[in-house]
């Protein structure tokens, strides 16, 4: 273990406790942040702007999930994150990496590649652009460890400026859309149990691609008549199958169909999209920016996730580029804090659909931000990524 | 004539005077805005928000040409184009229509449009997306009319945070491009003249398309060595004709060409782009951000102009998605005052190339704001679109 990542484990002994006093610190702060911010920053603009740069810090974290998480491949408890940190002129910027276990990166080699970044050669926090390729460049990879720069840089921007993302985008809070919920693979009588107890969504997330999808959507309609949606993860090898079952879903109330088939398979996942009832949405077919061409033809839609995609900006192009060809959009998200799910909550309005309950799924949160009302993404008008 | 128009008309008598006022009292306020702006609008949230709209306004106005604009098909000494105001709280935004007449709109079309816009409906200038789909969905074409809306808000948004569009769309203003400077059609005598005027320029622009191509280049190249770029306007009709005259070209120290066949010749331009050494730019081929897909893979990169793509806010999401393309960017205008032209150069720091030449081209610009120093173009500070 290098010796920066040993001392940061170390402290994270106390960091829970720490958070907490931390957020409530920069809650008052970001309250008063309303009224004076951006003065604040143009008084400094106009004369004497000390030259200091951006201060980047971070403290790994061990998310707390509330049910054993079970994929078709492992199952597990907790959800390794990063913590980050963003500082420039008295204000203060929150980001987050989170890192499952199956997408490769850890807090080991998070804390490798923020350690290596020389944030404090930047004293413009708002030339992202610039900001964003320096950090995108020092290594390949390590794609949520950039969101975790990205966010916190956004963070930061919004609270100089002294208003949320939703608004700086230019979108309106009160198009966010509806989240689903996800109920996990588990034994009938636990997802009868699952269901009953997600009765404030409006829409509910399956995941199939095992042997027992049909039995799964039946027992789910025992209890709920609630729009469903559906991950496959790839799960299903044969088009024509995959046809089929699409046809069934569409019957039983299902809104559209996540990665049904693998990602190499492309020019079958593209005869089902042109064939299905449902739209057919990419998710592990695409990561980032580059990768959205692909899909156009091929899929419905995509699913964005910050930490795939290295975060808030090159997040918004995917929505432009995606919605330039007529294509739907949905932000997904990993087990996560409020932080990255705030986040990402920012650019909700611009998705048909969001899965972003990644935050609802832990019971250690140290941060408040976006919430869920009715079912509903519901924006706060906090400034940057609007956590407290 | 409408009565709004003749109104309008017959208060344009005293515009330019009065143009000049108030151009005045805005710099007053803006650079007062500086310190305030923001602060002022978060207590205006924190509590009593007055619930009025945004309240348009626009005067036609008449740019008189330094020079006579001569194209194949018609010569101009004039430029008509439509002045647009857009106040809320205390702010005021400014925002141009430029309508060359061969684009097909003009001064009483564009004052039909804003006449019937209620933007008074709208209390909350920060909803971007809301606004300018009910501009842009209020009648079909008038994209000048709509980018003078556009403009205007984004001005009146910068304003209101007191920061730049470049800023907020974090770019680094020293990204910014060099612009072109167009060496109109004439006989040699006027070329040489004008090029040896044009000193301060790193970069010309030729009209070519004519029988004396070669001829043109020739004459400009007997007084500079200057790298030029060459606009076709669709007057070659021969590909390989065509390909042999872009190896001419480049010999001859030509950058790129512009839109060097007719837009309808898609199949044509794709060999020649294909098979050219200097990159091939779309400029006809495309107006807007739903033209940019058909424009991949037939040429290297696209000409965006505000007053063809509706605004700055369409004009962003052209250039992500020609970026996502690796695709190059040029930014083009029209013969417009230092309003449209800064507002355009808010995005020149992702060009590649600019041709922000047309407020230099006029003798009446009632603004002032991007400057052209040595060569490059220069983005100051002020909020908004940065006009004075």
């Amino acid at each position: 273990m290098l010796k920066v990542e040993k001392l940061l484990f170390e402290r994270n002994i106390t960091m829970k406790i720490n958070r907490r006093n931390f957020v409530k610190n920069t809650s008052l702060l970001t309250l008063g942040g309303l009224v004076l911010p951006h003065s604040s920053y143009s008084i400094m603009k106009k004369g004497s702007l000390p030259k200091k740069g951006l201060k980047l810090s971070f403290e790994p974290y061990r998310l707390q999930l509330k049910h054993v998480f079970t994929l078709a491949s492992s199952s597990r408890s907790t959800t390794p994150v990063m913590l980050t940190k963003i500082e420039f002129d008295g204000f203060i910027g929150y980001g987050e990496a989170s890192m499952p276990p199956y997408l490769g990166e850890t807090q080991q080699s998070a804390g490798k590649f923020l350690s290596a970044l020389v944030l404090g050669q930047f004293s413009d926090p708002f030339c992202l652009d610039e900001i964003l390729e320096y950090v995108d460049n020092s290594a390949p990879g390590n794609s949520a460890a950039k969101a975790s720069v990205d966010i916190a840089l956004h963070d930061l921007i919004g609270k100089i400026i002294g208003l949320p993302w939703h608004k700086l985008w230019g979108f309106s809070s009160e198009n966010a859309p509806d989240t689903s919920f996800t109920i996990g693979i588990d034994t009938n009588e636990v997802i009868i149990q699952k269901v009953k107890e997600a009765s404030e969504f409006n829409i509910l997330k399956v995941k199939l691609g095992r042997d027992n999808d049909k039995e799964m959507i039946e027992t789910i309609r025992s209890v709920t008549d609630v729009p469903l949606c559906v991950d496959v993860n790839q799960g299903w090898k044969d088009k024509k199958k995959a046809l089929d079952m699409v046809f069934y879903l569409k019957e039983k109330g299902i809104v559209f169909v996540e990665q049904p088939m693998p990602k190499e398979m492309l020019d079958e996942i593209a005869w089902l999209t042109q064939n299905a009832p449902l739209p057919i949405i990419a998710d592990e077919a695409l990561q980032r920016l580059t990768d959205v061409q692909s899909t156009i033809g091929a899929y419905s839609g995509i699913n964005i996730k910050l930490m795939k995609c290295t975060g808030m900006r090159e997040a918004h192009k995917m929505i432009t580029l995606a919605r330039a060809n007529q294509m739907k959009v949905m932000i997904g998200c990993m087990t996560e804090t409020s932080c990255a799910v705030s986040a990402a909550a920012q650019l909700s309005p611009k998705a048909d659909w969001a899965d972003l309950d990644g935050n609802l799924l832990i019971s250690n949160d140290p941060y408040s931000g976006m919430k869920v009302i009715n079912g509903k993404i519901t924006l706060n008008n906090l400034p940057g990524i609007g956590i407290y």
